[in-house]
């Protein structure tokens, strides 16, 4: 079904759609990674319990719940690629939906050489020009929907995959230095044949370096340089705030044109886009869904 | 074939083969998460550059850097990762070679009883009894290696396993506080439609924060706390330094019997092990590779 699909993309998203299409690869590895790691520890801590060794047995049942906790880091990773992967989407999905009012424009520039070409008298030639230039209108704020949806969201996407990459980071750090802890408490001094090993002398210890980690892990908190954005009072018709009202004047466009085109109020730019998708005016998928519910 | 020797595993090293194994798995989810972040790098670079838009291409360029270097640094952890096991290993070879030491003793336990029981007359009691002592000796020896290597093993395949661990995070948190001065350098300022974006003017800060990366990665040194060990005196036989010299009364077990075991001069202990392992005398494959040379 995803191959389906990927034959149905636009030219224009071709390239994220298949970035989003690795990105699920790249996080589907990283859960089978967390779900390894998970049976690993508990395998560890049942073959320190079999070897009869107390001493092994305590601290391999505590490095298990070490390990066990990095397992789960590696899948919260997972799951916030995830989230990343989703605002990915909504880059694709615009450059989706821009592509028709290419076309349109393109195909109608076409139209007019031909026919100017073949029938320069025709009247269908000032027609034509007329709708061509609505088409413009309608591609120039396509493109700059476009190019505004891009940019915030590249920000955004990437300031989340950085975030995760240092929130994983952080706390597999503070529980692999745990883990050094523990590994200290565990004598390897090599005994002669026939002694017996003395009891595990560090429970107690042991015991609290689980303490210790569970409070760091709890304690823990992003410290993340802000990534600025100045995208944030973009509105629904993914423009700046005054843009697309009617006392403003925009780049010398119509702006009976413009309003129609920011609305969505044509077919054409919302046939080709995926399901999800809803056209520009409706920008639910996008920036803000609140608003788009009360269209 | 994998699955062919794990069917020939002796009971006393199946839980650990089975965790070797479960590595391997892990370590193939890394390197895979490692090829789809490279992968999707130069992607991330490409599509920028489709995008037309000056400041995404030069950003989305430089991103890509650094998620490449990002799945560099998951590939470096799965080649750690791929040394941890190999210590495993070594604990599950120890163990693998002890097994036949255990059945063996307890046989002739099996046949003294049941002669007792059968034929308590018969002289072969007398001679299964002195077999006995031997194999009592020579198991007290296996057994004695056996928690010499795992206790020292165990702590050397973790100590590898969470260096490894925060050697990664540590790179991995540099790297993404990079990307992050990166992404403040895109300007998501929304336009209207008919504007022209303003060319890129942080060229130069984006090529700075790349070099400002590669020097953070070049400069980066472990810092760790050391994993102290005892058994770094342990000797070939995998025995404290003075075990198994002919002036050490050990634990009241006949000397000759001792060193008849530790020097591996039975057959039956060697038999069963897997091919690359070669006995105890000889710990090439556990502790002192250049020193079982000499033999």
């Amino acid at each position: 079904m995803a191959s389906l699909r990927g034959m149905q993309q636009p030219e224009l998203s071709k390239k994220l759609f298949k970035i989003i299409k690795s990105e699920n690869h790249a996080i589907g590895a990283y859960e089978s990674a967390s779900r390894e790691r998970i049976s690993i520890a508990s395998q560890l801590s049942d073959w320190g319990e079999a070897t009869g060794d107390d001493s092994v047995s305590d601290v391999s049942d505590k490095l298990g719940v070490l390990l066990s906790e990095l397992g789960e880091q590696e899948d919260v990773f997972a799951q916030n690629l995830e989230d990343y992967r989703g605002i990915l989407k909504q880059i694709r999905n615009t450059e989706s939906s821009v592509q028709p009012s290419r076309i349109h424009k393109a195909k109608i520039s076409d139209e007019i050489a031909k026919l100017k070409y073949k029938e320069p008298e025709s009247t269908k030639i000032v027609q034509l020009e007329q709708e061509l230039v609505r088409a413009e209108a309608q591609n120039l704020v396509a493109e700059a929907q476009l190019t505004n949806i891009t940019r915030q969201k590249l920000k955004e996407a990437y300031d989340l995959h950085f975030a995760a990459t240092i929130e994983r980071a952080e706390k597999q750090i503070m529980l692999a230095r745990h883990g050094r802890r523990l590994l200290n408490l565990l004598d390897d001094t090599p005994v002669v044949p026939g002694d017996t090993r003395p009891a595990f002398e560090h429970a107690h210890q042991a015991r609290q370096v689980l303490n210790d980690a569970e409070e760091d892990l709890r304690d823990w908190a992003p410290n993340l340089e802000p990534i600025h954005s100045s995208a944030t009072e973009m509105g629904s018709n993914l423009m700046p705030p005054q843009a697309g009202t009617a006392d403003t004047s925009v780049s010398g466009q119509e702006e009976e044109s413009m309003i129609r085109a920011g609305e969505s109020s044509t077919g054409q730019l919302e046939a080709p886009a995926p399901p999800e998708h809803r056209g520009y005016g409706e920008s639910s998928t996008v920036a803000q869904p609140e608003a788009a519910s009360s269209y």
